[in-house]
């Protein structure tokens, strides 16, 4: 049961957003710049950093959200989601997606700064500075959200298909326009 | 020496958000609706739990800088900010302060629900639902605005001052007016 009176019977985030529209259109502008805005990774690989790193944090909420949102969103769709979840070091990912994720995991277990070899690695692999800059604040933002929704205790979806019908929303209108 | 080119000499986030103005609006909105918007927990309380897990994230950037921002805006000034920061358990804060940084820390150590304990002292020492969500969504974006500063090794601030001087910009315009 969660922590607050969430009185929308909303899971996850979506009940929150619903609950607080004052933090829910700051967060919901930041997801679509993180997530949606033009930038040189696509959205599929920013999505999968998002579930990477809320797999990491153990948000079952977020990791089955974004996991729909980068399979909807990447050629290789769940099979490949799932396999960078289960073991990075041998999913069929570009190496640059896979020094990424490396990246992604250093920022989730602790504010400090990432390694210069794993830097290096993803130069290595063609990552840019913004790149590196993006997957880093993703990272950090979804060490934000999944505490977001793990702290306050909020429940999961009923119905297993939550996360599909929520990617058909955000891969059509983004963040911003509800979660 | 941080991990990508910041060409504007600007230490901490405030070279980051200089950077990259496209991801500095969501963040500086996030910070106002957080820390400055009204609520029931004053300015200089919600600045202090900014400081506060700051100081256990290891983020001297962002240590300093809500402390010299909490500091302004709290009766008990820069004595009170350090003595909450040095030893929580003896420092004069109200209890229910007490009590909401102490769900702060549980936020700051990991992505999982707050204890019940920790929560109904919140409630017993006058803590209400909103301070609850305020307290955890602020821990939390202090996850994320310290690991961005922090696993990108950004510069600390050459001048000893300079968080007593954006203390001035941020009590007087917030956060949204550059940071």
């Amino acid at each position: 049961m969660p922590h607050i009176a969430i009185d929308n019977g909303l899971p996850g985030i979506s009940g929150l957003l619903t609950l607080r529209p004052d933090t829910a259109a700051p967060l919901g502008m930041l997801a679509d710049a993180l997530l949606r805005a033009p930038a040189p990774m696509s959205r599929g690989e920013r999505e999968l950093v998002a579930a990477y790193v809320s797999h990491l944090n153990g948000t079952r909420f977020c990791e089955g959200a974004h996991s729909a949102f980068a399979a909807a969103q990447l050629e290789g769709g769940e099979d490949l989601v799932k396999a960078a979840l289960t073991d990075l070091s041998s999913a069929p990912l570009p190496e640059r997606m896979r020094a990424l994720l490396r990246i992604a995991a250093q920022v989730q277990a602790q504010a400090a700064p990432v390694s210069p070899e794993a830097v290096a690695a993803a130069r290595a692999a063609g990552a840019g500075d913004t790149e590196i800059h993006d997957t880093v604040l993703i990272a950090a933002a979804f060490c934000m959200y999944n505490r977001y929704v793990d702290c306050l205790a909020t429940d999961l979806p009923a119905d297993p298909g939550y996360y599909a019908e929520g990617a058909k929303r955000i891969v059509d209108s983004g963040y911003s326009h509800g979660n």
